[in-house]
């Protein structure tokens, strides 16, 4: 039962640990669509982490790229980090420098059609035409993270196969163009609707989705299939540190902040969310690299209210599960629910 | 084709003259569930709106009643009539007195209860418990809106019958019971699984839907019924002033605001929203009726940017047609896209 669905279940690219070699494995052996992340990493360190998911599965799976925007304000960094100075003094760690890079992501690109990974997918802007042009010589499919209808349309333009449409229940960043505060604040369903509507292209749908009837209402919504991150944080295979476990049954509330990277995302509310996120700059990913410090000591430290803890809307109906068995289940709750509905 | 499926369709109740007995009496006629909006009038208008509808029909229909809250602050009022000055000159006219009422809500329970209508629905708060006891004593369904799981917890506590389950997609005024900027920004799908978790009630899910598919999806992920709102603002039996028809096409994005009403409502972008929304403050319904001769004024100009234009954020998807063949049309896409999805 379910055995066509779990094509139709991707576990999504979870930069900052949880995307391990395993995880992506293991899904993707389960039938579904695993995700490597390599925002943040050096390539050759995504190099090995794709040698390492061939090592194990000789199914399909994906590389989610970050593409770089402009830098934020040097100023509005520099007032964010004598904010964070207590922050440092806390942990007796020193800020981290606070540059703005472009996290290497032509290599990455370059790297990416190299080995000729499947899938590839971009959050936080459109790769240059030269890229896609390059990805799909390969036989790469190239798919584009959109939180509305316009980024959609300039998607289509230049030449994405598929798109991730991201709603605003979504875990972990928003993945679209802009970090502005108004517009692209879209509730899943409608997105997926005015996505359809604009551009024929299939859609994999993102954003709070965490079991299998969900799974069954965008897919009746008109996606092709459903990524979901969050529900994959508790499984075994996942990197999510032992803090952020702990974290996703003990806290209920989330809210999109800028507080650790520079960029709004959404994570469980904590000390550090709430004391800074009215505070925090749109200065990605200098904030990104300013509070790394702090956030690998709170994470060692086993305190929660100290890192980024992201989850998205629906993250109370997580179970832990077994990353292949998860992949299982929800197709399996999903075709229960699709005969339902039907019925 | 679909015959079924109409039953699932509800039109939402649309307080400010949307929701018209000819709009009410068409959706019901036509095998839907209209509402009412008893909400901004007086008892006797009420009356002889639900007898407006009796006229027409013998179908079921419901009404939908504002539960009062605590008023805002006085002096937070002051403040926003005297930036709202400019915009009394502009018309030539004079502020409302920002009176701070209950709505009559009490008489308009027992109206209901009196006149035997099968369904009420409240929005803004929870029913006293003895309204519940006269409401089930004549077998009155008592409807809760929610817009988080605690609120579906506390709905059910007081024992209502059915939870309209509102996402932040939704337009007009956001139906929980309170009015902060935290918490409660639930999309629609995510919301309607963790409510349909926590309770064993019947949903009907609002916020956004605008088509057969979203009625589809909603019905997948566990609602009995999809409840659209602005979906039927277009309709000729609707009350929608002319500006807010042409604003429904001319204008594209949506925001929250308490500009108009001093409580967070989904509206078109405007020029009245763009310059007062950061300002205005958590005070309803003394705001509503602050604005109430400037929202008159602007409605009887035709000027757009004058008024409220509540509109969820799927509007771009809505199409003119009568009430009823809307109501068919949603029924039969919905089938479609059900078969689809079980295929």
């Amino acid at each position: 039962m379910g055995l066509e669905l779990r094509r139709a279940i991707v576990q999504a690219p979870m930069a900052g640990g949880p995307s391990t070699p395993e995880l992506v494995a293991a899904v993707s052996e389960a039938g579904g669509l695993g995700f490597l992340a390599a925002g943040y990493k050096s390539p050759a360190a995504v190099r090995e982490e794709i040698r390492a998911v061939r090592a194990v599965t000789g199914q399909r799976f994906g590389v989610n790229v970050f593409a770089p925007g402009p830098p934020g304000d040097a100023e509005a960094v520099r007032r964010y980090a004598s904010e964070l100075r207590g922050e440092a003094e806390r942990w007796g760690v020193d800020l981290g420098e606070p540059r703005a890079d472009d996290d290497a992501w032509a290599a990455k690109v370059a790297l990416v059609a190299e080995e000729r990974v499947p899938v590839v997918s971009f959050t936080f802007g459109l790769p240059h035409p030269d890229m896609v042009a390059a990805l799909h010589a390969v036989d790469v499919t190239v798919q584009v993270t959109v939180t509305t209808p316009e980024e959609a349309l300039a998607a289509r333009d230049i030449g994405a196969d598929a798109l991730v449409v991201q709603g605003i229940e979504a875990g972990g960043h928003r993945g679209g163009f802009r970090d502005d505060d108004g517009g692209g604040e879209y509730g899943l369903l409608t997105l997926l609707r005015l996505v359809a509507r604009a551009v024929d292209l299939p859609l994999v749908a993102a954003g709070g989705i965490m079991d299998g009837p969900s799974v069954a209402a965008v897919l009746v919504a008109g996606a092709e299939a459903a990524q979901l991150g969050t529900a994959f944080l508790r499984c075994p295979e996942a990197g999510t540190s032992p803090a952020h476990r702990r974290a996703l049954t003990a806290y209920q509330e989330t809210a999109l902040t800028r507080a650790f990277s520079g960029r709004r995302a959404r994570g469980l509310v904590n000390r550090f969310l709430t004391e800074h996120t009215a505070t925090a700059p749109a200065a990605y990913p200098q904030v990104h690299h300013l509070t790394t410090p702090l956030r690998a000591a709170a994470r060692q430290a086993g305190d929660p209210d100290g890192l980024n803890l992201w989850a998205g809307q629906g993250h109370p109906l997580v179970e832990a599960l077994p990353a292949g068995e998860l992949v299982r289940r929800l197709a399996e709750d999903a075709q229960a629910a699709l005969t339902r509905g039907s019925a």
